[in-house]
């Protein structure tokens, strides 16, 4: 009986330091709503508070390392919406409605406190990709590409050849580079 | 009277026109929730779910730029609480309460199909610091810095001369480098 009791205990011991760690922090809210909204000819609304989606990843290719003539001179910062994010989170996949959206930020100073370096400086604009099977039923992955101009309400879908071609080619994951966005690795069930 | 339509319609015109943009993408939850959880001596227990928090900026300080030496030789993924985030909006003021992570995440390549560049890697861990006037009312702005060593439920205070200096002597508002968060200037009121 005292065994019985003392395994009794070993066996809930984890549960409730779970339960403590669970009150450390507020989760934060996560539903799997749908942020995408489109047109009638399906091209992406532009997407608006994307800064309080899920970042994913940044990275930084600059002109300094690519002889002066970067295909993408700044950085990436990459964010998924919450909605899909959480769908990820439960099966690890790119769920049908994923928006992902890409913003471009200049390299505004290479020197700080904190040593040399690459800083961000000020917005240039954003890209998306959406995957959507009804949406895009027949474009690879159900991926649909877009360019923003800044003018219009709405993405213009681009040609396969100018995203698609590249991300199917080298990208790790469905044509997302999770290669380089370790958020969605370490939060994959 | 007819003048006074068309007038009404011109009035009425934008409010029509920003209920349209409205509907381009439901809005992210805001509210101002407090984030942090804290000992009985007020240090930070670990933040969970901080990678949902509204990123607010990354920088890089590889050891190349720095003669192989760099005091941070990895990418700052920097994060801000989003109760927090949500009064920035309304004030541009750090309101107490304040938990800011920065995410340390190695240098993983130089090299993809983008172009030469840094991408990001694997985590190294995290660093906050956190604006509380009742629980820190000595410590300049009221900011507390905390370490985090992997094995503890909750961050360490670290001295004044660790972080806190060089905040003070160097970031733009606040003790935060905002001039590197290009987040938070954008979101200012």
């Amino acid at each position: 009986m005292s065994k019985f009791k003392q395994c009794l205990s070993c066996a809930i011991a984890p549960f409730v330091l779970f339960g403590l760690l669970g009150t450390a922090t507020q989760a934060v809210a996560s539903d799997e709503r749908l942020y995408g909204r489109f047109t009638a000819d399906n091209e992406l609304y532009t997407p608006r508070d994307y800064r309080e989606w899920v970042f994913v990843g940044a990275t930084v290719t600059p002109n300094d390392m690519n002889d002066g003539a970067a295909a993408f001179p700044e950085f990436h910062y990459v964010y998924m919406d919450p909605g899909s994010f959480a769908s990820w989170k439960k099966t690890g996949e790119f769920r049908s409605g994923t928006v992902i959206v890409k913003e471009l930020v200049s390299i505004g100073s290479k020197e700080a406190v904190s040593g040399n370096g690459y800083f961000p400086g000020s917005y240039n604009g954003i890209a998306a990709m959406v995957k959507d099977a009804k949406r895009y039923p027949d474009r690879p992955g159900n991926w649909a590409y877009f360019g923003f101009d800044g003018e219009s309400r709405h993405g213009a879908i681009q040609e396969d050849s100018a995203c698609s071609a590249c991300h199917q080619a080298s990208a790790e994951q469905d044509q997302v580079f999770t290669q380089y966005y370790p958020v969605l690795p370490a939060a994959k069930p």
